[in-house]
């Protein structure tokens, strides 16, 4: 495997009773994956967990090791359940440090809105020989701690902090996919979807089924990072399933 | 602790390329979050893993150790890309048999859909062991182990599985929750907060801001299994937030 062939990979730790309870419902999975495909690097695992320090800090932990970069998203704001400096820090073996930089952030953004008081110095605590990730839309920045990157739960913050990484972060050939879709049961053309893909072996499909104005139908997704390889494999899935009568529309539907 | 005071736990896995790539955006950690409330068991974590069977086994056995129940969605459809039934298989050390009942209704349900092919056929594979869980919305049925519960991936047809499922898991107290709101920024509070959570030891304050009409705001959400703790609480909080001269409103905004 030459250097650009390497697949960099990302995990992400998703911290947050309130996804767990149902009360708020996931927004940064989608929006991550598809930010971190434009970088070239492959989302490889999410973890949901609790807003319990161990918890955190054993997610972080394992999926650290397993990639060559880890998000967080949550439990950075002021109040007494944001833990995640503290269990980031804790992960890392360092201690949690006031940092000078998001110190003076903090006054400045707070100096016509009552000043810092103690909830609001929390959110200039990093684990420490941390850079800070700029925050567009409010005071709290989000932390770089080598390749980890902590950032906010609320999604429209979390998007801030990923315009402010965009091209910052060394990642592979992008995956890019094809679609093919139509009115197919996908349980029709299994055997003729398996074949297509085994003779194209830098593709995978993905075959993504829906019911629809009274239809079943599926998309058919090829993903490759090999634009060649993709364009053969699109082509000869097409070519199959004109073969089989099977009526179909180029990018899916 | 007695038996009542038990809390039940559950994990979930979510397996699929589709979630991870950002082509697809979850809607099953919500649905399924929300509806084991109502059975009065915690979800305590999900994960969200590849279609690569040993990191399905990988998260089915981590999450089935910590929990009481486990719940899995998506991959068990006809195609090639659905191998949840096999790593379930392999975490349990169980083989993969071609359940009697799932096949009847496998024949029914394509008796005029041009029969049962190899791709539909996969449909009624299961971990040997396994009961079926009725799935009204499709062919295809979930599949129950012991505590193991195999779940489609697309979301209405979960819907409908976990409907077949209310009321048959053993569950304890539902923890119960109360919300206050107003436009109040959380690090002006974040003390507050604290001291109240503080003194009432079967209670859980989670602070969730937000930013709207171009004000900052936060909803206080309140979680307890005891509804006179929950009271007493949701009280001394808005004691609290009026004395401090906070404009709120009980059931949040």
């Amino acid at each position: 495997m030459t250097s650009s062939d390497k697949i960099w990979t990302a995990g992400l730790v998703i911290i947050g009773d309130e996804i767990l309870s149902g009360r708020t419902h996931d927004k940064n999975i989608g929006q991550i994956a598809s930010w971190l495909q434009v970088q070239g690097i492959r989302l490889s695992e999410v973890r949901v967990v609790a807003d319990i320090e161990d918890k955190i800090v054993e997610a972080v932990n394992a999926l650290r090791a397993d990639n060559d970069y880890l998000f967080t998203t949550g439990g950075i704001g002021p109040t007494h359940d944001d833990i995640t400096v503290d269990a980031i820090a804790k992960a890392l073996g360092v201690p949690v440090i006031i940092h000078p930089e998001a110190r003076a952030l903090m006054e400045r953004y707070y100096a016509d809105k009552g000043g810092v008081n103690e909830g609001r110095l929390r959110m200039a605590r990093t684990p420490e020989g941390s850079d800070l990730i700029p925050n567009r839309k409010s005071g709290a920045p989000g932390i770089r701690h080598g390749n980890i990157f902590v950032m906010a739960g609320v999604p429209h913050i979390t998007a801030g902090m990923l315009d402010a990484l965009t091209g910052q972060l060394e990642g592979g050939a992008p995956l890019i996919s094809e679609t093919v879709g139509g009115f197919i049961p996908e349980s029709e053309v299994a055997e003729l979807l398996r074949e297509v893909e085994q003779a194209h072996e830098n593709c995978q499909i993905g075959s993504y089924p829906f019911f629809r104005e009274g239809k079943v139908g599926s998309n058919f997704v090829i993903r490759s990072t090999d634009p060649e390889s993709l364009q053969s494999c699109f082509d000869t899935l097409c070519e199959r399933l004109g073969e089989n009568g099977w009526d179909f529309t180029p990018g899916g539907i």
